[in-house]
């Protein structure tokens, strides 16, 4: 059916060939690291030519600014979905079990590593990393000033910044933790993230 | 004077090439990813014919897996050091200035991240990783345990477990906080390091 046959310009396949681009580049840097994969890696992995990559991703600095997009949102969406809770901070803790899951798979955490390990070294990369980080700070701040207001507990920036930070390292470091130890007590584990959860916003 | 001159059978000749080899693999990682990074980049750097390179190190693999090896080391150097101590996790928590100080130094962290990359996708580092981690447990256990009991906490193996993976996990995730939020309060995260370390270790 004719009609029916779509261009190139249509977004929805554009979105398609993207998609298909990145879950490649996702498997190529996995296995050869991001300076080791190139375009032409990336495309016989995508089934796609490399000429047709490069109508969706100028190089693969851009590849990776994606991945670093698509991360910023995936933390986006995570506390907006905090900020619809009765009691969010009470809700980090419970879903304790969740959040680190999430962190201890290998699959999850390589593209990570890899991207932080790019960042540490293009500034282009780090300036993503470091905008969408502060509008996650932006967003987390006031669920965790209100909720303490609303407990009587301190709040003032310093101390709420503090603790904070220390939130979102104890997260950053899980993929590192099950890097060294795959063999580590899941449960055991949760319960120490409880343990330091609830001292660092519920006191 | 002729009895004074040394070949390259001299050990500490051996181990200063050595580490020429080391800090110009350091840069070369650090600035072209460990993939990126080719021996005659490193050779290079270092000064030194690649032939000459391949004397003390046989490929780029082994390269990294002597980083791990310094990396297991420090690690074994502070907790020693922790023994020492007349109230070793007290002393943790006083120290958290510290500890923080060392992992927010870009310097310092670049190489981990490169190490922790490539371990993801490389078995023999992973454990490598690996099995220092499990030494550097079985130091810190011990400490824990009996220091706890001092105190008349509770100490049965899966808590103990916990509270260790957990501390461990928000030491590695600060080199990582600290890519995000370069201009992070430093005052503010070591008194959240405080709050999560006294909690994990003194509750």
């Amino acid at each position: 059916m004719k009609f029916d046959v779509k261009r190139r310009t249509d977004p929805e396949r554009a979105q398609n060939r993207r998609n298909q681009v990145l879950q490649a580049a996702a498997v190529c840097f996995a296995r050869s690291g991001f300076h080791g994969a190139s375009m032409s890696e990336i495309s016989k992995e995508a089934g796609m030519s490399a000429g047709h990559i490069y109508n969706y991703f100028e190089n693969k600095e851009a590849i990776i600014m994606a991945f670093v997009d698509l991360e910023v949102e995936h933390v986006t969406g995570q506390l907006r979905e905090l900020e619809g809770k009765d009691d969010p901070l009470q809700s980090m803790i419970d879903d304790a079990p969740k959040h680190v899951d999430e962190n201890l798979e290998p699959e999850y955490f390589q593209l990570p590593l890899e991207m932080f390990a790019e960042a540490a070294r293009n500034p282009k990369i780090a300036e993503a990393l470091r905008i969408g980080d502060q509008a996650a700070m932006d967003r987390f701040r006031p669920i965790v000033k209100r909720e303490r207001e609303r407990r009587g507990l301190p709040v003032d920036d310093e101390l709420l910044d503090g603790r904070i930070d220390t939130v979102v390292s104890l997260f950053h470091g899980l993929p590192i933790r099950s890097l060294h130890r795959p063999q580590v007590n899941r449960n055991s584990l949760v319960e120490g993230y409880r343990v330091a959860l609830k001292a660092l916003l519920l006191t």
